[in-house]
């Protein structure tokens, strides 16, 4: 049965409201597919609503297909089970948590690695009940601190989760590889642009992972690919290729992960740094710089009061970590021997704290807690807080210095000076840093790669390949967990030596209505009058359009609906009694694939007007041949 | 595609946790259908998933072909919404609230009323756009105090909750009784029997209210139905037709709702102290009763010390209630002007609220607050408390008396002495109440049914029916609203004559995990092997047992599949390694309608095994007729 437009609910808007700013924000609304009923959290109104199902059977299907098995579990956790993987903390105020009747927390789920292994811990004891892989269709929550962008940033969205649990890591990997392969279908069937990025594991954890992304400008992720095409990673994620720094620095560069020689990647020398004379440009000078505690403030105190162009390429931006070896402390303020990590980047690069922590966990062979200095403890230890610098570190011997190759050169440096409302001019290591260094200092310095990726780093792959930036909107994220789970909720099961052993587990996200969004930001899912749909999960795939609704007109309209509903293609027609400009203006916002015409003039000659939402030209078409002919073009869209 | 039981996801059990006390709770645990998470939440594993899928798919079907327009609205509801109703009293402890990280409230919705409005008020504004349903499926959320049965009475569950949106009475008239119909047809189709029955409209407010219930002697709730077939209700909204008082009360007694007279109604005199002598039967005399202050205590006291049996429906059973007209205060501790309401009903009864306050608000002409007497301030205004007797009110100026027929009525009662630790013996209405009651005391002294019926009571229809009493679980309510959310959200449009009127809401639910339950529990929805689905919202239609899962058995068993699925019939196939006898056992236990056993010795003679769950016999059909005898046996179960 088709729909008629005055029979169900599309409140469509001339106006968005100013605060949405990206298309997708801006479209739902205004094609009344959602609406906002408190920041982050919004109703799906019909045309939405569709859609959304169009996504969970699509999702459905290829779950189905690559033997997942669905099931539904509650939203409401115990909060203990939070408690017991360490992720309370890990989520902080990003979960919802509530106190019932009882005074009992529970939360509400985000995630449900938690819940998925109690629920399997439950009845499988026996690598014979394995692989396994389930999934759920859900409302997710998480209080974002600022949610935005309508569906892409909000306080409780849709998701498809899966987890799957193997005996071993031959198993994840094959469990890991058929979920893989389902997303790549799923984007496909939805008709959705996707790229596939190495990405960090974040607060999930786990020792490998791979995001799905709509490329977009509009995207909140950063891509970093190579130019070669075999390379793409999320930033957070992003490793570079070899970058050379100073040959003083050697004793203490680390290569980077898995990095072909110096020859290879390091054979396109980036920065002019690198090969700048050690020697000092000028004596080490204090510059009073008040209440300039980023490196934007210094450039333009440089700019204003100094009158020297400084550019934050010639500053060394200086980070500070406090590091515990003390796992059950989250407040390192109450740690056993906390120590400091000074990392020190260039002043227009960003620390990547994974990276940080990953060159922390190596230099002391196990993982450390590491996160970024409290205020009051690093004042009361008596770091100058927005105007340290490097040469600060090697006199403290509760300090490591973790300097990124671009950071470490030659020549002359704007840094902290290490004393409140302070920069300094003409740094330079040699000079200022290395050689008054002490032999223990001197164990504690280390260079490697800390920052994130940006254009033009050279690729990891030693190639001679340059990573390019793009922005991405992440729809989907598979993740090889390992035992985080399952050993700290102790799900082990039998192997076939009759040993109890951990069971592996990976997780597998699909943001469906994220896809949703997706559709819309692609560069082709939306132009000035509206939405462009890919036909698979547009709402209705065809919107009829009487001139007027009535007689002759009105029979055509249901008899053309009637056959295209036969051919199992889905309906809306516009029986409102508005003139005909006001309903194209309707379709076009709304972006239904294909859209027919069906007018007096027309019918005379027996046609009906057919036009697909993304071509300029409409075709007239004989009614007689108008459903196969519309068939045929929802193939192509 | 046939699911095999070996890649979907079964647990049965042998046994089922103590506290599983009903069949539906104790089944669907055993059938592996549902595990619990926490008290009152359960993970749907896949054959409760499926059946709960199906339901929902009959409800959207017959929602959307009723006009109602599917919708899905937000679970975090901000809190200002439920304040401005007043239902956030109301709902009390019952209500999960959250405090955001910002340090907002908002609810977990446990239903829609308040958002819906609020949602609808965002675009209609004038009456042309109305009538307007939307609906939506739903997880939904009740902080119960004790959580029980299941997913009969659980703190997250599934909802399909609709509400319409009227400008006139007749516009709701008309929704209702669509929806009304829809219920009927959505009941019909899941295969589940059930009975209309009216009912009190609870915290949802409103003038009318039916519920559909699904008899079953472990249902919560109690029906009372007319043995002329005539009347069903709630016992929460039961009236009775006409109880006769004794004659003395006649001034002051109340008619029932719409009863006959009582030459009719009260024709048939139940209570043998009808016609019995208002003379006393003994001197009114104090009993020393300590620690007795229920009814089954005072009656245990009597047999044990006394040595007199004391039957409950010979004592008075007094309960004080607080009123006040001060709509704003929620603690009557703080109202101005509170009032007391004694409640005097026979010692085997229970005071029905509604019926009170309505009595109340006949007095008054305008609605009272009226809840149980909180205990301190009844202490503090000398009640004593769990030992009142009906003579302490005409002594007060602040408190109504009102007095159920049944215990209008002469002769001997034990009553509360209006002293701690004391009852009295002989108690008589005349010489101890109406002999010495002043002028103003009768004022405040009214006859009126305020009870729940019970069996054996006079049908409200006067015909002489008689009421029975039964059991049964709700799977729907229907509600007439009014104004109560428009007026309190101010959702008003423009009528015809262009003046802003209130929107004349109607509400309506449906339980759809509680029709998986309700499935089960009906009488011939389980026996003691197992579940006994309906073929329309079983997990599977048919499950098919290979004797051994291998070669021919295995061919037929596949082909026979894929025939029955070609029909558009879901196959489980239970392709386990395990003894016939386990696969038997499992087969009835999940109930699936129609167990088809393939195995080499029918095969010889070209047969296969079906039996439908419920029958006792199977039958040897032929493997080529086996298809077509399936679906014919579907149509029937």
């Amino acid at each position: 049965m088709p729909t008629y437009w005055s029979k169900t609910l599309i409140p469509t808007l001339r106006e968005a409201p100013a605060d949405a700013t990206v298309p997708s924000h801006r479209l739902m609304l205004r094609a009344g597919m959602i609406r906002q009923l408190g920041a982050g959290h919004y109703s799906y109104l019909p045309l939405g609503l569709r859609a959304l199902q169009k996504v969970m059977a699509v999702v459905r299907r290829e779950m189905d297909a690559a033997g997942a098995v669905e099931v539904f579990m509650p939203t409401l956790q115990p909060i203990e089970l939070w408690e017991q993987t360490g992720r309370r903390a890990d989520y902080g105020d990003n979960l919802f948590v509530l106190t019932d009747r009882h005074g009992r927390e529970v939360a509400l789920g985000p995630t449900h690695e938690e819940v998925t292994t109690d629920l399997v811990k439950n009845f499988v004891d026996s690598y014979k009940q394995l692989p396994l892989t389930v999934y759920q269709i859900q409302t997710k929550f998480r209080d974002e601190y600022r949610p935005r962008f309508g569906v892409l940033r909000s306080r409780e969205f849709q998701m498809k989760d899966a987890y799957s649990f193997d005996i071993d890591v031959e198993g994840l990997d094959k469990s890991y590889q058929a979920m893989y392969d389902a997303y790549c279908r799923i984007f496909e069937s939805c008709g959705v642009p996707y790229e596939i990025v190495e990405a960090e594991s974040g607060p999930i954890g786990g020792s490998a992972s791979h995001e799905f992304m709509v490329p977009s400008p509009t995207g909140e992720d950063t891509i970093l690919k190579s130019d070669k095409g075999n390379y793409a990673a999320n930033v957070e994620k992003c490793e570079t290729g070899d970058r050379p720094t100073h040959p003083a620095f050697a004793p203490f560069s680390r290569a980077p992960k898995g990095s072909a020689p110096a020859s290879h990647g390091g054979a396109k020398a980036r920065s002019d740094e690198a090969s700048a004379s050690m020697d000092p440009t000028g004596d080490l000078e204090k510059v009073h710089t008040p209440h300039c505690a980023t490196i934007e403030d210094v450039c333009d105190f440089f700019k204003k009061k100094v009158g020297s162009k400084l550019k934050p390429q010639s500053m060394l931006k200086s980070m500070l970590y406090v590091a515990t070896r003390d796992s059950d402390a989250s407040d390192p303020t109450e740690a056993k021997d906390p120590w400091y990590v000074l990392a020190i980047v260039r002043g227009d690069h960003e620390v990547n704290l994974a990276k940080l922590r990953d060159q922390m966990d190596k230099a002391f062979g196990e993982d450390a807690q590491l996160q970024p200095a409290p205020e009051q403890l690093a004042r009361d230890d008596k770091w100058a807080l927005g105007f340290i610098g490097p040469h600060a570190a090697p006199t403290r011997d509760d300090t490591y210095l973790l300097v990124d190759p671009d950071a470490a050169q030659g020549g002359f440096w704007v840094a902290g000076a290490n004393e409140a409302d302070h920069h300094v001019k003409h740094f330079n290591w040699q000079r200022d840093v290395l050689d008054s260094i002490s032999d223990d200092a001197k164990q504690r310095l280390i260079v490697a790669d800390i920052r994130n990726a940006v254009a033009g780093d050279p690729s990891p792959k030693g190639d001679g390949g340059v990573l390019e930036e793009t922005k991405g909107i992440e729809v989907g994220h598979v993740f090889k967990l390992g035992c985080k789970y399952t050993d700290a909720l102790d799900l082990k099961v039998l192997d076939d030596s009759n040993e109890r052993r951990s069971v592996i587990m990976g997780c597998y996200g699909i943001g469906t209505n994220r896809i949703l969004a997706g559709a819309i930001e692609r560069p082709e899912g939306n132009d000035d009058n509206g939405i462009i749909w890919p036909a698979a999960i547009a709402p209705y795939q065809v919107i009829i359009t009487p001139i007027k609704f009535a007689d002759q007109v009105k029979d055509a309209a249901c008899d053309l609906a009637r056959d295209l509903e036969a051919q199992g293609i889905d309906v809306l027609i516009d029986d409102r009694e508005e003139r005909p400009g006001v309903k194209f203006k309707d379709a076009d916002l709304i972006g239904i694939p294909v859209r027919v015409v069906v007018g007096d003039k027309g019918l005379k000659d027996g046609n009906v007007e057919i036009k697909p939402r993304s071509a300029s030209d409409a075709e007239m078409v004989s009614v007689d041949q108008a459903a196969t002919r519309i068939a045929e073009l929802l193939k192509t869209l």
